[in-house]
């Protein structure tokens, strides 16, 4: 099973190298941009003043959603109430090396205070030491509380942390636990997104998956690259700069 | 209520500034000194083979403790079985940003598995806010646990994300609660232990309650640093290189 597992991915890797995607040719609008940006807050010092802030500008430019701690889900659902803007809560992060049912309970608790996606992390550690079972179930405990109450649940694989093998084994598990989405980073690891491991990720995963570049996102030109590599959403905390650097139509 | 603490911390830094503590001339071997350390493994791609290595060494040099990620408490028990040195996980790290029942939560399983003392960050965006009876009840919410459980609750500030008086408050705060430790620092912070932090933390919990140290303690000299400061616990991935700069007695 692990070794299947791992001659998949090998497969998966050997292809992407062969034969290297070619990003595709993207013109977006500003609109269209911010509706794939999960504006997101995750410094543990924001305050309720910050939170606001970012629920007002996420109301002003129609972010994709706000992108918070748990302990900010509450006061973010309050703040877009009527705005139709869903909030996403991180979920063992930014280590991801607690216990499943650790974040499955965290998963539950914001969930029940209105969060609508998750992004949670993968268990780091037990990918390399390829307990893919416990990297699988960790996810599946987390993506069924979300997909019970009708969450959105991203996964995120910390990929300067990895090996490019890991990654593509990291995104085969997601997909087989029942996720919805891969994600490059939390912004809090040694490297954010890569055009390349957007491109790796999209290749492993197909083009129905979700894949989220998240992680030093600061400029219209790099959000546009990342998308053009095959991602279908973002998290940046300069979400209001990039968007204001989109061209004019 | 809530002015009452401000004064009393504003007090307490004034006091400081004006008799600035002077360090006790310390002088501690290597065993001495390795009973003072929480033997420190925090990345989350530590694997199982360097966990055992953490435990192997902990029970060589006698550490205090060994401080892990929740998923690896239970490894960490079964390796250290039979040598009396404790487990201690982290719990809401390295951001504190999540629900007080969350890291309750964390810290009853982590206990449930073995682990005898908790570092647990506390939410350092409601502490900028002011909200203290939020701080104040998330602590407790941990210290309850773990005393109910015989385990030791240590607190986290991230000193270097704070001013001068939030620092006192944080510490303030952590007494009212009735926890037994405040500890500078995560490690994945903007900054680690300082001398000056240690110092004006002793200084406001009083010479019976527990200080800790932690982030960016590599070497010996900095060790009887921040003891000398006032610190009677220290975090450290370093521990072993500490030790062996101990001069032989």
């Amino acid at each position: 099973m692990s070794t299947e597992l791992i001659q998949k991915a090998e497969k998966v890797l050997q292809e992407f190298k062969a034969h290297p995607p070619q990003p595709r040719e993207i013109q977006l609008g500003a609109s269209a941009l911010a509706a794939m940006i999960d504006h997101t807050l995750l410094k543990p010092e924001a305050t309720p003043a910050m939170i606001d802030k970012l629920c007002a500008e996420a109301r002003e430019y129609r972010f994709a959603s706000v992108c918070v701690n748990p302990h900010n889900v509450a006061r973010c659902v309050q703040q877009l109430q009527g705005s139709s803007i869903p909030v996403c809560a991180v979920v063992g992060f930014p280590l991801g090396a607690t216990l499943s049912e650790v974040k499955a309970f965290e998963a539950a608790k914001c969930i029940a205070q209105g969060a609508q996606e998750i992004d949670m992390v993968l268990n780091i550690g037990a990918l390399k030491a390829k307990d893919f079972d416990l990297v699988r179930e960790d996810i599946a405990a987390v993506a069924r509380t979300c997909h019970q109450k009708g969450a959105l649940c991203k996964v995120i694989i910390e990929a300067a942390l990895l090996e490019d093998l890991e990654k593509v084994l990291a995104c085969l598990l997601i997909v087989e636990a029942g996720a919805d989405f891969c994600k490059t980073s939390t912004g809090f690891g040694p490297g954010g997104a890569t055009v390349e491991d957007v491109a790796l990720m999209r290749a492993t995963v197909g083009p129905k998956f979700g894949v989220k570049a998240a992680g030093g996102i600061r400029s219209y030109e790099k959000a546009i690259a990342m998308i053009a590599a095959g991602a279908n959403r973002l998290g940046a905390s300069s979400g209001v700069k990039i968007i204001q650097e989109a061209p004019t139509p």
